[in-house]
């Protein structure tokens, strides 16, 4: 589809300000780099500020501070945030419903809304209920009592089991797995006696979820995934979690049972929340950290254990030297011995005088 | 389905024994807080123990040792074990056989025994033998030659691939692969030839594995997971290995080709094994560490590389205080340098005496 | 399929030369321990160099410099590459071409080469190009302009997003999802806008990736896996990174976006790799490390953050000794602090002489 805006539509669309000719056309969006005529581009960092005067874009978004050069220009308060927006917007393709095609499979007692598109190899089971323009893609897999809201783009091979709820404009990409049973056992001598995990998940409106992730139900109540998060793939969110809303999770994260956390919490990739943890709004945890307890709102910690990341930054700098550290300790050691030995003698000498 | 059951009847059914009225009926369960009139609760932890007189639950499930405040109480020695039989007792759906379901596709050459459920897009090729009562979710893939015993449930989107066996009461979860091949690669001048994965896996009775894990077949020979192991989400076993029985593996944890566990293991989330590494009966490894040898029975292991949890945990509180540390020694290197020199002129004196 | 070989065919297949008989008859191969008559062997490793002399198998594969016992031998360069080599050879099944079966969904706007297998719940969307000889098995989901090569395979649940393009031999395990999203977000006040994703993947020729992986499309352009490489289960790989040739990426590694791997790059299991981190060639980085920069060509790097291998091990066996290091800075600090009080007034006393 192809998409053409005058410069001053763009800045009405974004909420911006024009410089130079309101009036040219832009039909497209590229770097400082690759933008040419035509074209919209982007200042979003401030050292490439000379790329301003030499792109061959038509315009470009800079924020308030920056020097436009006497170039067709569009003042906006973030402009990696208007290229995102830009982006959707000559990006977008028209949807088309396919409605329910050859191949899937639709239980008599589902209800799907309007305008649907469920590729073959789909299944709904029973009982499931679906908002209107729900793109369901080949080989999905919607058990008994699952609630779909509208807007929803589940991708191939993704699974959502019994009873669990899915809200409006959610995307889940390929291969996840939301509502699978907890992991709960009880010792039962050497053996282990399963927990029955008859609870369920809801996500909230507007979450996307990555590919093979997995998010299960809880024991028994809700496992929740707040408005507005977004979710990486391969990341595990185990039963009870309470996840706020706009809260992002990268990729390989792994959130033990029950855990709660606040609202815009970042977890770096790979990062681990022990169960039960509480974790307060903006807190943000680095890459790879092991959280084992609450976390106060506004905390940035790493490590593992996870400590306040500037103290960890430092102590992990000085970790290399512990060989040298240890050696020096043991020399000083030595050297303070033989102090203390030649004072002894001396220690009596001035008692003496 | 609704269950009813007179406490004595529930005392029965778990070996314990009865305090008040045997004979009040039991609809359901609850926790002390959730719990209502006609349902039965648990003490799990003592020190909820004033919510044993105040729950509205008929009676409540107590430890030997806890004060059963004049309330219908059931004794057992694991109320948290008890808990979980009664939860399944009372949330068990009775299992319908549904046969094979139209656009399930199942090779003429297989076998499927009595009671099955298989589901639409499901794919079961020659050679396939399945016990009874087996339930197979949509787009479960068998490959040529897998061996699936009875009572098993495998979710949407599991593979098992080409001559695996499943033993009895093994539940998978969704997505999970049975049998990709093991990563095996012998360098050919700067490339990798494959070396071809011929073995299997054997999954035996009542494992339990979550979703979207990877159990991979061996080179040669079996990889195997024992009887009574329950694999969390996102795991990978890694072609040869040998996990014992009644393990734990939490989520994300990665076990390296033929590592061998004993029985009883627990590994936590995100923990990672080397390969060729034998750990020992009942040993724990805590989460996100990094075991790099064998570890013996018994033994508690946590950090990368693992070394004994309480070893591990008295020297990362010291850790934050590296900085300072490294400081300290630089200072109290200088005090030294000085006192010596002090010393040196007062080491000729006391001689000169 | 029997396979038959004179040793004589066996040392021209590999590049070797006989010792002893070269037309005895070799239907098989095994380890130093299980092979018996009429198989080959091979020795990978020289400390079991004397089970040369004792294996039942009729001919052992050694390398140059080993002992060949007066048995039949066949001597290269590499002995494991040599099994490797003749397992494949032994193992080899031939391929049978099924065709379009009944089940799959293939768009009439899509165009397979010869000789394809295409299973049942496999789903080709419009604008798909296949090569010839290639396997799609059950489940597997191409979107729309997906590009495939020669020799292709696709195990059970793989998808393959809209654009992206396979190479010729390459072999993808199940579950793997190519071209999902990558996870991009622009912050919008408190929530978060989706940056969009539409640039796609190539995986170039002779790459295999294992189970449930997930490789990310890029946001604007290509991400890319190069030629020969080869990447375990679980393993993430984000937008818009360049993977090198060669390289081996082992199970539950993740790579953040935008970084740049050289050739023939080694990354253990469940390492990270921070964005837009660049990785020169034959670098090494062990198993759960975190690589926070760019590493140099050839370097040997573990821990997080990565430091040089060699200085960390030795750190690492230090780390244990923190808490009696930090109490023996004290100590010696107040050994230190006394002798500096003795010295105090031993330091007038020399003055005044």
């Amino acid at each position: 589809m192809r998409v053409n805006k005058t410069l001053q539509e763009l800045a009405d669309y974004l909420g911006g300000r024009v410089i130079g000719d309101p009036t040219v056309s832009i039909g497209g969006l590229g770097t400082l780099d690759t933008a040419t005529e035509g074209q919209i581009t982007f200042l979003a960092n401030i050292k490439y500020a000379p790329k301003v005067k030499s792109t061959r874009a038509t315009a470009v978004i800079i924020p308030p501070n920056a020097d436009h050069f006497d170039r067709n220009a569009l003042i906006v308060a973030s402009p990696y945030l208007a290229f995102a927006k830009l982006l959707a917007l000559y990006s977008a393709k028209p949807r088309k419903a396919r409605g329910i095609m050859d191949g899937a499979f639709v239980d008599t007692g589902a209800v799907i809304g309007e305008e649907a598109s469920v590729y073959p190899g789909t299944f709904i089971a029973e009982g499931v209920r679906i908002g209107d323009r729900v793109t369901l893609h080949p080989n999905v897999t919607l058990y008994e009592g699952v609630v779909v809201g509208d807007d929803v783009t589940l991708h191939a091979g993704v699974s959502v089991r019994e009873g669990c709820h899915i809200g409006n404009r959610v995307t889940i990409h390929n291969g996840t797995v939301i509502g699978g049973d907890g992991f709960g056992y009880a010792p039962d001598g050497h053996s282990w006696a399963k927990i029955p995990q008859i609870g369920n998940v809801v996500i909230e409106d507007d979450v996307e979820i990555g590919a093979n992730a997995t998010v299960d139900r809880a024991a028994l109540e809700t496992t929740r995934i707040g408005r507005g998060t977004k979710i990486d793939n391969l990341v595990q969110v185990a039963h009870n979690c309470q996840i706020g809303e706009d809260c992002i999770i990268v990729a390989q994260t792994g959130i033990a049972g029950s855990v709660k956390l606040g609202r815009h919490v970042t977890l770096g990739g790979q990062a681990a929340i022990v169960d039960h943890a509480v974790i307060g709004d903006n807190a943000m945890i680095s890459g790879q950290s092991g959280v084992f307890g609450n976390v106060a709102a506004g905390e940035i910690l790493s490590g593992t254990p996870a400590i306040p990341h500037q103290t960890r930054l430092k102590a992990a700098a000085v970790f290399p030297h512990l060989p040298e550290m240890r050696k020096t300790l043991a020399r000083m050691g030595a050297r303070l011995s033989k102090v203390e030995e030649q004072l002894e003698p001396l220690q009596i000498t001035p008692l003496a005088v």
